[in-house]
Protein backbone atom coordinates (compact mmCIF):
# COMPACT_ATOMS: atom_id res chain seq x y z
CA UNK A 1 0.00 0.00 0.00
CA UNK A 2 0.95 3.48 -0.66
CA UNK A 3 3.53 5.33 1.77
CA UNK A 4 5.48 8.63 1.79
CA UNK A 5 9.07 8.84 0.36
CA UNK A 6 11.90 8.18 2.91
CA UNK A 7 13.11 10.98 4.95
CA UNK A 8 10.03 13.51 4.52
CA UNK A 9 9.80 14.09 8.46
CA UNK A 10 5.91 14.21 9.71
CA UNK A 11 5.10 15.82 12.92
CA UNK A 12 1.77 15.12 15.44
CA UNK A 13 -0.94 17.81 14.62
CA UNK A 14 -1.59 21.09 16.76
CA UNK A 15 -5.13 20.95 16.36
CA UNK A 16 -7.39 20.84 19.14
CA UNK A 17 -8.89 17.36 19.64
CA UNK A 18 -11.96 18.94 22.08
CA UNK A 19 -14.74 21.37 20.14
CA UNK A 20 -12.07 20.93 16.85
CA UNK A 21 -12.33 23.48 14.35
CA UNK A 22 -12.48 20.41 11.42
CA UNK A 23 -12.70 16.35 11.52
CA UNK A 24 -9.62 14.95 12.56
CA UNK A 25 -8.50 11.62 10.92
CA UNK A 26 -7.40 8.60 12.35
CA UNK A 27 -6.07 5.17 11.65
CA UNK A 28 -6.46 1.96 13.42
CA UNK A 29 -5.50 -1.70 12.73
CA UNK A 30 -6.80 -5.57 13.39
CA UNK A 31 -3.61 -7.34 13.22
CA UNK A 32 -3.71 -10.83 12.97
CA UNK A 33 -1.43 -13.62 14.04
CA UNK A 34 0.08 -16.42 11.92
CA UNK A 35 -3.01 -18.41 13.80
CA UNK A 36 -5.49 -16.26 13.03
CA UNK A 37 -5.68 -14.50 16.44
CA UNK A 38 -5.97 -10.39 16.23
CA UNK A 39 -4.06 -7.94 18.59
CA UNK A 40 -6.65 -6.09 20.98
CA UNK A 41 -5.26 -3.36 23.54
CA UNK A 42 -6.69 -1.99 26.94
CA UNK A 43 -7.15 1.68 26.83
CA UNK A 44 -5.31 3.22 29.34
CA UNK A 45 -7.32 6.41 29.30
CA UNK A 46 -10.79 7.58 28.67
CA UNK A 47 -13.07 7.13 26.62
CA UNK A 48 -13.76 3.92 26.72
CA UNK A 49 -10.96 3.36 29.62
CA UNK A 50 -10.77 -0.70 30.91
CA UNK A 51 -12.16 -1.59 27.20
CA UNK A 52 -10.53 -3.82 24.36
CA UNK A 53 -10.11 -1.84 21.53
CA UNK A 54 -7.83 -1.92 17.96
CA UNK A 55 -4.32 0.30 18.13
CA UNK A 56 -4.37 3.21 16.67
CA UNK A 57 -5.06 7.05 16.78
CA UNK A 58 -4.31 10.56 14.88
CA UNK A 59 -2.59 10.73 11.79
CA UNK A 60 0.52 13.21 11.18
CA UNK A 61 0.61 16.32 9.53
CA UNK A 62 2.36 15.06 6.07
CA UNK A 63 1.68 11.42 7.16
CA UNK A 64 0.09 8.59 5.11
CA UNK A 65 -2.99 6.67 6.40
CA UNK A 66 -1.05 3.19 6.62
CA UNK A 67 2.32 4.76 7.86
CA UNK A 68 -0.08 6.08 10.95
CA UNK A 69 -1.32 2.82 11.57
CA UNK A 70 2.30 1.24 11.38
CA UNK A 71 3.59 4.41 13.46
CA UNK A 72 0.29 3.62 16.43
CA UNK A 73 1.11 -0.09 16.54
CA UNK A 74 4.62 0.28 17.27
CA UNK A 75 3.82 3.15 19.83
CA UNK A 76 1.11 0.89 21.69
CA UNK A 77 1.93 -2.26 20.84
CA UNK A 78 5.87 -2.64 19.91
CA UNK A 79 5.78 -4.36 17.22
CA UNK A 80 5.88 -4.27 13.20
CA UNK A 81 3.46 -4.86 11.36
CA UNK A 82 2.30 -5.11 7.13
CA UNK A 83 -1.05 -3.72 6.01
CA UNK A 84 -3.42 -5.62 4.03
CA UNK A 85 -5.71 -3.15 3.05
CA UNK A 86 -9.10 -1.08 4.38
CA UNK A 87 -11.84 -2.42 5.99
CA UNK A 88 -14.42 0.70 7.33
CA UNK A 89 -14.62 3.93 8.21
CA UNK A 90 -15.52 4.35 11.60
CA UNK A 91 -16.64 7.48 12.52
CA UNK A 92 -17.34 9.26 15.89
CA UNK A 93 -19.56 12.34 16.66
CA UNK A 94 -20.13 13.34 20.18
CA UNK A 95 -22.10 16.56 20.68
CA UNK A 96 -22.24 18.67 24.22
CA UNK A 97 -25.57 19.46 26.07
CA UNK A 98 -25.69 22.75 23.95
CA UNK A 99 -25.51 20.42 20.67
CA UNK A 100 -21.86 22.23 20.03
CA UNK A 101 -19.75 19.20 18.25
CA UNK A 102 -17.57 18.11 21.31
CA UNK A 103 -15.40 15.24 19.53
CA UNK A 104 -15.38 14.61 15.92
CA UNK A 105 -12.61 11.76 14.50
CA UNK A 106 -12.97 10.07 11.18
CA UNK A 107 -11.01 6.64 11.66
CA UNK A 108 -9.48 4.67 8.78
CA UNK A 109 -9.78 1.15 9.98
CA UNK A 110 -7.17 -1.46 8.13
CA UNK A 111 -6.30 -5.23 8.36
CA UNK A 112 -2.78 -5.77 9.00
CA UNK A 113 -0.29 -9.25 9.09
CA UNK A 114 2.29 -9.39 12.29
CA UNK A 115 5.94 -8.99 11.06
CA UNK A 116 8.19 -8.99 14.08
CA UNK A 117 8.86 -8.29 17.61
CA UNK A 118 6.59 -9.36 20.97
CA UNK A 119 3.59 -7.76 21.73
CA UNK A 120 4.36 -5.31 24.31
CA UNK A 121 1.50 -2.53 26.09
CA UNK A 122 3.41 0.84 25.60
CA UNK A 123 1.92 4.60 25.39
CA UNK A 124 -1.79 4.56 26.37
CA UNK A 125 -1.73 1.21 26.25
CA UNK A 126 -2.61 -0.90 29.43
CA UNK A 127 -2.51 -4.62 28.25
CA UNK A 128 -1.97 -6.13 24.94
CA UNK A 129 -3.31 -9.58 24.16
CA UNK A 130 -3.93 -11.57 21.26
CA UNK A 131 -7.41 -13.05 20.91
CA UNK A 132 -8.78 -15.56 18.57
CA UNK A 133 -12.47 -14.91 17.17
CA UNK A 134 -14.38 -17.47 19.78
CA UNK A 135 -12.36 -15.66 22.49
CA UNK A 136 -14.07 -12.62 21.30
CA UNK A 137 -16.94 -13.30 23.83
CA UNK A 138 -15.44 -13.20 26.49
CA UNK A 139 -13.80 -9.49 26.50
CA UNK A 140 -15.35 -6.21 27.06
CA UNK A 141 -14.82 -5.19 23.26
CA UNK A 142 -17.46 -2.38 22.01
CA UNK A 143 -19.86 -3.86 19.35
CA UNK A 144 -18.72 -1.86 16.33
CA UNK A 145 -14.85 -2.85 17.17
CA UNK A 146 -16.60 -6.54 17.18
CA UNK A 147 -17.97 -5.72 13.68
CA UNK A 148 -14.58 -4.16 12.01
CA UNK A 149 -12.71 -7.46 14.11
CA UNK A 150 -15.19 -10.07 12.37
CA UNK A 151 -14.78 -8.13 8.71
CA UNK A 152 -10.96 -7.75 8.77
CA UNK A 153 -10.60 -11.68 9.77
CA UNK A 154 -12.51 -12.40 6.48
CA UNK A 155 -10.44 -10.20 4.32
CA UNK A 156 -7.52 -11.72 5.81
CA UNK A 157 -8.67 -15.66 5.28
CA UNK A 158 -9.54 -14.47 1.71
CA UNK A 159 -6.24 -13.13 1.28
CA UNK A 160 -5.36 -16.03 1.66
CA UNK A 161 -3.53 -16.03 5.44
CA UNK A 162 -6.31 -18.19 7.09
CA UNK B 1 -24.98 3.60 4.97
CA UNK B 2 -24.70 4.92 7.82
CA UNK B 3 -26.12 8.74 8.06
CA UNK B 4 -26.43 11.54 10.74
CA UNK B 5 -30.02 12.01 12.85
CA UNK B 6 -32.36 14.22 10.84
CA UNK B 7 -32.54 17.50 12.51
CA UNK B 8 -28.55 17.55 13.66
CA UNK B 9 -26.92 20.76 12.61
CA UNK B 10 -23.61 20.42 11.05
CA UNK B 11 -21.30 23.84 10.27
CA UNK B 12 -18.61 24.62 7.31
CA UNK B 13 -15.04 24.31 9.07
CA UNK B 14 -13.18 26.91 10.40
CA UNK B 15 -9.64 24.97 10.32
CA UNK B 16 -7.21 26.84 7.64
CA UNK B 17 -6.87 24.19 4.19
CA UNK B 18 -3.21 26.46 3.74
CA UNK B 19 -0.86 25.20 6.23
CA UNK B 20 -3.14 23.31 8.16
CA UNK B 21 -2.87 22.16 11.70
CA UNK B 22 -4.26 18.61 11.08
CA UNK B 23 -4.88 16.94 7.61
CA UNK B 24 -8.70 17.94 6.62
CA UNK B 25 -11.09 14.95 5.41
CA UNK B 26 -13.41 15.09 2.54
CA UNK B 27 -15.41 13.09 0.39
CA UNK B 28 -15.84 12.62 -3.09
CA UNK B 29 -18.71 10.25 -5.54
CA UNK B 30 -18.73 8.86 -8.79
CA UNK B 31 -21.95 9.22 -9.49
CA UNK B 32 -23.73 6.44 -12.46
CA UNK B 33 -26.76 6.62 -14.24
CA UNK B 34 -28.47 3.52 -15.60
CA UNK B 35 -26.67 3.72 -18.86
CA UNK B 36 -23.09 2.89 -16.62
CA UNK B 37 -22.05 6.57 -17.53
CA UNK B 38 -20.21 8.47 -14.81
CA UNK B 39 -20.74 12.36 -13.67
CA UNK B 40 -17.89 14.45 -14.18
CA UNK B 41 -17.55 18.28 -13.13
CA UNK B 42 -14.86 20.48 -14.51
CA UNK B 43 -12.97 22.07 -11.97
CA UNK B 44 -13.60 26.21 -12.07
CA UNK B 45 -10.59 26.53 -9.65
CA UNK B 46 -7.18 25.73 -8.97
CA UNK B 47 -5.28 23.23 -8.21
CA UNK B 48 -6.31 21.53 -11.47
CA UNK B 49 -8.49 24.22 -12.66
CA UNK B 50 -9.87 23.23 -16.32
CA UNK B 51 -9.67 19.11 -15.59
CA UNK B 52 -12.28 16.80 -15.13
CA UNK B 53 -12.66 15.35 -11.30
CA UNK B 54 -15.47 13.84 -9.34
CA UNK B 55 -17.82 16.18 -7.70
CA UNK B 56 -16.78 16.35 -4.03
CA UNK B 57 -15.48 18.85 -0.96
CA UNK B 58 -14.31 18.96 2.53
CA UNK B 59 -16.41 17.31 5.46
CA UNK B 60 -18.68 19.42 7.53
CA UNK B 61 -17.81 19.61 11.42
CA UNK B 62 -20.44 16.75 12.90
CA UNK B 63 -21.42 15.20 9.32
CA UNK B 64 -20.99 11.95 8.10
CA UNK B 65 -18.92 11.08 5.56
CA UNK B 66 -21.86 10.02 2.99
CA UNK B 67 -24.09 13.06 3.51
CA UNK B 68 -21.23 14.98 3.25
CA UNK B 69 -20.63 13.80 -0.30
CA UNK B 70 -24.20 13.80 -1.48
CA UNK B 71 -24.49 17.34 -0.12
CA UNK B 72 -20.92 18.30 -2.41
CA UNK B 73 -23.19 16.58 -5.13
CA UNK B 74 -26.05 18.32 -4.34
CA UNK B 75 -24.03 21.77 -3.94
CA UNK B 76 -22.23 21.09 -7.39
CA UNK B 77 -24.34 19.36 -9.70
CA UNK B 78 -27.87 19.87 -8.19
CA UNK B 79 -28.56 16.43 -8.51
CA UNK B 80 -29.68 13.53 -5.77
CA UNK B 81 -27.59 10.59 -5.30
CA UNK B 82 -27.68 7.45 -3.47
CA UNK B 83 -24.26 6.48 -2.03
CA UNK B 84 -23.83 2.53 -2.70
CA UNK B 85 -20.03 1.87 -0.68
CA UNK B 86 -16.82 3.13 -0.57
CA UNK B 87 -14.40 2.97 -3.05
CA UNK B 88 -10.74 3.90 -1.75
CA UNK B 89 -8.77 6.71 0.03
CA UNK B 90 -7.21 9.37 -1.62
CA UNK B 91 -4.57 10.99 0.19
CA UNK B 92 -2.93 14.69 -0.64
CA UNK B 93 0.29 16.03 0.60
CA UNK B 94 1.71 19.38 -1.01
CA UNK B 95 5.04 20.67 0.89
CA UNK B 96 6.43 23.88 0.24
CA UNK B 97 9.80 24.76 -1.00
CA UNK B 98 11.44 24.81 2.65
CA UNK B 99 9.77 21.06 3.19
CA UNK B 100 6.76 22.42 5.45
CA UNK B 101 3.25 20.82 4.78
CA UNK B 102 1.27 23.34 2.91
CA UNK B 103 -1.62 21.39 2.14
CA UNK B 104 -2.57 17.70 3.49
CA UNK B 105 -6.16 16.44 2.62
CA UNK B 106 -7.45 12.52 3.19
CA UNK B 107 -10.35 12.28 0.36
CA UNK B 108 -12.75 8.91 1.15
CA UNK B 109 -14.43 8.45 -2.45
CA UNK B 110 -17.48 6.56 -2.70
CA UNK B 111 -19.76 5.40 -6.12
CA UNK B 112 -23.47 6.55 -6.26
CA UNK B 113 -26.12 6.07 -8.38
CA UNK B 114 -27.77 8.96 -9.93
CA UNK B 115 -31.78 8.83 -8.16
CA UNK B 116 -33.39 12.63 -9.42
CA UNK B 117 -32.78 15.67 -10.80
CA UNK B 118 -30.68 16.99 -14.16
CA UNK B 119 -27.17 17.56 -13.65
CA UNK B 120 -26.57 21.81 -13.69
CA UNK B 121 -22.81 22.87 -12.72
CA UNK B 122 -22.78 25.11 -9.77
CA UNK B 123 -20.86 26.62 -6.78
CA UNK B 124 -16.51 25.67 -8.20
CA UNK B 125 -17.79 23.69 -10.78
CA UNK B 126 -17.38 25.25 -14.46
CA UNK B 127 -19.19 22.74 -16.29
CA UNK B 128 -20.65 19.05 -15.44
CA UNK B 129 -21.17 16.08 -18.06
CA UNK B 130 -22.48 12.44 -18.15
CA UNK B 131 -19.17 10.35 -19.84
CA UNK B 132 -18.95 6.92 -20.84
CA UNK B 133 -16.27 4.80 -19.80
CA UNK B 134 -14.85 4.57 -23.45
CA UNK B 135 -15.02 8.72 -23.18
CA UNK B 136 -12.78 8.44 -20.67
CA UNK B 137 -10.13 8.67 -22.94
CA UNK B 138 -10.67 11.92 -24.82
CA UNK B 139 -11.11 14.13 -21.69
CA UNK B 140 -8.21 15.81 -19.46
CA UNK B 141 -8.66 13.35 -16.65
CA UNK B 142 -5.33 12.96 -13.93
CA UNK B 143 -4.41 9.10 -14.28
CA UNK B 144 -5.50 9.09 -10.14
CA UNK B 145 -8.69 10.17 -10.72
CA UNK B 146 -9.02 8.25 -14.01
CA UNK B 147 -8.49 4.71 -11.53
CA UNK B 148 -10.77 5.83 -9.04
CA UNK B 149 -13.56 6.09 -11.77
CA UNK B 150 -12.67 2.67 -12.96
CA UNK B 151 -12.72 0.64 -9.65
CA UNK B 152 -16.15 2.29 -9.02
CA UNK B 153 -17.50 1.26 -12.20
CA UNK B 154 -16.01 -2.37 -11.55
CA UNK B 155 -18.18 -2.23 -8.30
CA UNK B 156 -21.14 -0.40 -9.51
CA UNK B 157 -21.87 -3.21 -12.25
CA UNK B 158 -20.39 -5.96 -9.23
CA UNK B 159 -23.42 -4.58 -7.54
CA UNK B 160 -25.92 -5.43 -10.28
CA UNK B 161 -26.52 -2.20 -11.80
CA UNK B 162 -24.78 -2.47 -14.83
Amino acid sequence: MQSQPAGELTKPITAQRRYPQAPLVGAAAAIFDAAGRVLLVRRGRPPRQGQWGLPGGLLDLGERLVDGARREVREECAIEVEIGGLVTTFEFVQRDDDGRIEYHYVVLDYWARHLSGQAVAQDDAAAVRWVSMPELDSLDVHVETRDVIEKAFALWRAAGEG
